[in-house]
């Protein structure tokens, strides 16, 4: 697969990960931190991910505000690889600006479009993965990759599979469904026929470009125009139409039959919430049922479970949790962070109320 | 009352607060701090409650580590009523050094013994109780104060009144008893009969002293040494008895028919722990259930009730707490703290933790 050059990896870098306040921020959102303990952030990890893959071809799509901090963390990533966005357009004008890009370099282009802030236990069968769904977005296809679902989750969209496509394991999608309710979700999974929508799309580049043409002419045109003049981009870009690649390609196409889907099953996270940053994390040594993500020797806990992220910018502070199950305490320098674990996803309540005060320091 | 030069209050400035980590500890104990969000200390308070009876006839007795501390708080004491301890050698030792003082000065004078680090709603009233109990122990008598209870606790001892002496409120004491357990504290309450033990003691110096003398002849012996020659100190210190007031002179004494209760309901509270601290503050404006100590302007919260005790070290630094009911958080520069309301006495285990752990930096 390494020896395929057509395959390049795009990299949308965007989200503002309000519901990891206040580790992940506006001026430094969730996919620029390690949020594993690995030492690696996930957009590093993102990169390490899909070098294998693809060596050095991958493009990063992100906010000309986090430009410099991206550069710094890839140092491998060549200049002209690294896209800022003037402003935030949703996700089609991002991947159809990379899309063109790529076209105009090589017409035979298929790119793999990977969110930076996602988490990947098994990278070798994702891997293997990505290169079934190459295969069968060579024959034309929009590619998604569903992904086996451990759980009724409420917090995905899912993907209903069709028909197989041939020997490979590529399926026909029946159609994509939005977050469903838990008893809805629960019956997706009784059919066996339901995978979580991950958002991750492998389509040829021309493939993708003419599909939009079809549905948003406009749109098409504007990042093509952009990849034939850069120069033109702060003209073009506050133009470009503000639509999610689901709703203005992978759904319409999916009704023409243009959709295939491949099943993963090789533990993908999108590290929504601290909830399930703490799934992701072992128990710290001699604190069963405490996962901490960063220094542990600095927590302290007494009949007490749950995530803590200590602060870490002052020597030897201690989080010490006292007869609280499944609580979360995130440390950060300027704002504190206590909540029950079942309420991780309400974080985004205190962000919302932080900015009707204005207090965009803290955001 | 003003006017009787005998009475002299002596303040027992002592006790780590160990369930108030980590805003007490020991370098800088409970009683140093302002814990009801009045902008006066614990000190401070004991001094302003009880100067209106005593003008400036008050002797602190602390550890040698705060009589600076103890010093710049209280302004107006006199240098020669703060005594310093080299070492703790417990409540007797403490009070009957400066009972011997006292004596020394004047042998009518009658000392009233209140802790530095309790809580009274109703100043008036334990002023008014107060008087009653000076006048009971002009004639002879070891007199305590008996709170009113408010509910069955099991966190104070009890005191068991007998039959009235006199025309006065006082009673004979019957016994002391220690903290009971739950239900045997009901059955105090339901007799009528019982009354908390906060350890407030009012009697004659020289009475405290002879009873002493019967008892224990050396501590006795060893306290008068004292208030003779006080540059005998370091000398005599090491050497003295460590025993508590209770079990050195109050037990006995009420076994003789020579202790009186004066019942109180002022409103009593030793703030204990962040719990009792937190039924001290008044709700914080706008968000029912939740009381803060400290700058409530840094405190957001979403569907949550408890005490929060923000750090106030760092301008506009924010806790947020989502979806937890009685749970207390408490910040400071060097320490986190998070707790369930319920759990509050077990934040001494916290302490015994890092004791063990020779982490006296944060102790």
């Amino acid at each position: 697969m390494t020896g395929d050059s057509h395959f390049w990896a795009v990299v949308p870098a965007g989200g503002a990960g309000t519901r990891l306040w206040p580790v992940s921020r506006a001026s430094s959102p969730k996919f620029l931190h390690d949020l594993t303990g690995t030492g690696r952030s996930l957009l590093q990890a993102t990169w390490d991910r899909l070098t294998p893959l693809t060596g050095s071809q991958v493009l990063v799509v992100t906010g000309a505000a986090h430009r410099a901090a991206v550069a710094a963390q890839l140092p491998d990533l060549p200049a002209d690889q690294l896209l800022a966005e003037p402003a935030p357009r949703d996700s089609m004008a991002a991947i159809g600006w990379a899309a063109a890009v790529l076209e105009a370099r090589d017409p035979s282009a298929v790119l793999g479009s990977f969110a930076a802030d996602h988490v990947i236990a098994d990278e070798d069968a994702f891997r293997a993965c990505v290169t079934d769904a190459v295969a069968a977005a060579e024959q034309g296809y929009v590619v998604t990759i569903g992904i086996e679902p451990t759980g009724p989750a409420t917090g995905f969209g899912y993907i209903e599979l069709g028909e197989p496509l041939g020997e490979g394991p590529a399926h026909a999608v029946r159609q994509f469904v939005e977050k469903p309710d838990r008893s809805r979700a629960e019956a997706y999974l009784a059919t066996g026929r339901f995978r979580w929508n991950a958002g991750m799309f492998v389509v040829r580049a021309t493939v993708l470009l003419d599909l939009l043409a079809q549905w948003h002419p406009e749109l098409a045109a504007g990042v093509r125009a952009l990849a034939a003049d850069p120069s033109r981009l702060e003209q073009v870009w506050p133009g470009l139409e503000k639509i999610a690649i689901d709703h203005a390609v992978a759904e319409p196409a999916a009704a023409e039959g243009r959709v295939a889907v491949v099943p993963g099953g090789f533990g993908w996270d999108d590290v929504g919430d601290f909830s399930s940053l703490g799934a992701l994390l072992p128990d710290a040594s001699g604190m069963p049922g405490v996962r901490v993500l960063g220094d542990a020797s600095s927590v302290r806990v007494v009949d007490a479970t749950g995530v803590v992220v200590p602060s870490g910018d002052r020597d030897g502070r201690v989080v010490a949790v006292v007869g609280l199950d499944d609580v979360v305490v995130v440390d950060t320098p300027d704002a504190l962070l206590v909540v029950s674990r079942d309420r991780a996803q309400d974080v985004k309540a205190v962000v919302d109320l932080l900015k009707s005060e204005g207090r965009t320091d803290l955001l």
